[in-house]
């Protein structure tokens, strides 16, 4: 592991309806709910802007990575859900405002998640943990696939293999409300910009998987990336490592950060903090 | 779902080595602690001679299929793993004393836990889990396969293809110190004297798995039955069924059942617990 990572690379601007679509998405973000108890403050780690959720008493310290396919989100959307899983876990959440394609193409978004995440492990001391949802699920396990360290590496929905080949971008693309194959598509070209999508660092999927740490994943039966998250998980298991793979029906594609008040979203807020607070 | 059974067939005789091994694992039986405040008692369900661990307040049943290759094993084996079970889920354990091969071959262990089921379902009015470890998990998920009910489906290291095609059966060899290939195959020609490895109720991973119940299933990176562990659980997501799997590193089979002290055993327990409670 702890793979090198390649220098950046200039992109090109975002077009007119990328540009609306974010301005849509940024409208979510003034609809957060925090839990009671927890701060919410803008922070920077490594140089690169974050927005921390602090619970009363922290005994640990999550970096977050939001989705959006990499080129979309801000941590301002994901307050309601960082403050959530703050308050369950007794975790800072610190979510990282990484660079976005195709402005910035990768490497960039995973030079600032790896920047961020080792000014926070030397400032917390070692019990740190990984997150992330979709492509920030992706980009979680390649800043472990890059560091190796960390308690541990918790995936929602996580976009890990951008070579598109798991069978389920098919199979589920009538119960998949969200994210398309063609979306998909779309955004491996604006993050990867003619790098190949079968670099580990992009696909942590075809990574070697010795020496993760333990893993927490979630997918719903009914999204296009069951494929990559039940391979993910026979992956770890396969390269000796521990995962806990919460595959549920019926669910749409990330949904315990958009649908807080599914009991299916609370049983997953549930595990994430049992798999924190046992390995502290 | 719900297949019919196939007819009982005449077996023959338990070689000498098998009945001097059923003798040592005899011994095992009288080593049981049970966990203070659950009652072991005898009974019977569906004409099945069964041991009963029952807690204090049971809220729920579950029908516990055990392991042992189809050959081996009896309930008193498991009363120190029921006792622990009955006590964290406040569940009746129910042990099912299913005949074993070679003296009766496939489908008679099967014939043997469906009338259980069926008697402890009727009686139980409905807050009924199947579980088992190793073949015992295999006969759970065919319990499952023949009567689609139950609350859910508790999996520990469970044995799902008798067609040994899983490629941890030669990957794990080195390090599963308790299943080989070898052995494996030999309790399988025991339990089928001819009859289909593929039949589904023989290997569930095989099956159609629309419509089961939620299963919790637990294997070791370390074992041989990793692999029909891992493919079962994708196999459930896929058929759009829900699904948490533990897959943990370097543990030996059905660790749970064997090594209660360890910590891994303790969080297999609060996990069946957790999943027992969340369902009724």
């Amino acid at each position: 592991m702890t793979a090198a990572l390649p220098p950046l690379r200039k992109g090109y601007a975002a077009r007119d309806d990328l540009i609306q679509r974010r301005a849509a998405a940024g409208a979510f973000e003034t609809t957060q709910e925090i839990e009671p108890g927890v701060t919410i403050a803008d922070a920077t780690y490594g140089g690169v802007s974050c927005i921390v959720c602090a619970p009363v008493a922290p005994r640990a310290t999550i970096l977050y990575l939001h989705g959006g396919g990499f080129r979309m989100g801000h941590p301002r959307g994901w307050t309601g859900f960082g403050s959530r899983l703050a308050a369950a876990a007794d975790a800072r959440v610190v979510l990282v405002d990484y660079r976005l394609a195709p402005e910035h193409p990768f490497p960039a978004g995973l030079h600032d998640a790896v920047a961020a995440y080792d000014a926070v492990a030397n400032e917390s001391g070692g019990a740190i943990f990984v997150a992330g949802d979709s492509a920030g699920g992706g980009l979680a396990a390649s800043v472990v696939l890059a560091r190796a360290r960390s308690r541990g590496l918790i995936l929602l929905s996580p976009w890990l293999d951008l070579t598109l080949r798991a069978a389920t971008w098919e199979s589920r693309a009538a119960t998949d409300k969200l994210f398309a194959l063609a979306t998909a598509r779309d955004a491996a070209a604006s993050y990867l910009q003619g790098h190949p999508s079968d670099d580990p660092l992009v696909s942590p999927l075809l990574a070697d998987l010795a020496g993760f740490p333990p893993v927490l994943i979630f997918a719903s039966g009914a999204e296009s990336l069951l494929g990559d998250a039940s391979a993910f998980a026979e992956g770890i298991a396969l390269a000796g490592g521990t995962v806990e793979a919460h595959l549920v029906a019926g669910m749409q594609h990330v949904w315990p950060t958009l649908f807080p008040d599914l009991p299916e979203s609370g049983a997953a807020l549930e595990a994430m903090a049992r798999f924190v607070r046992q390995r502290l």
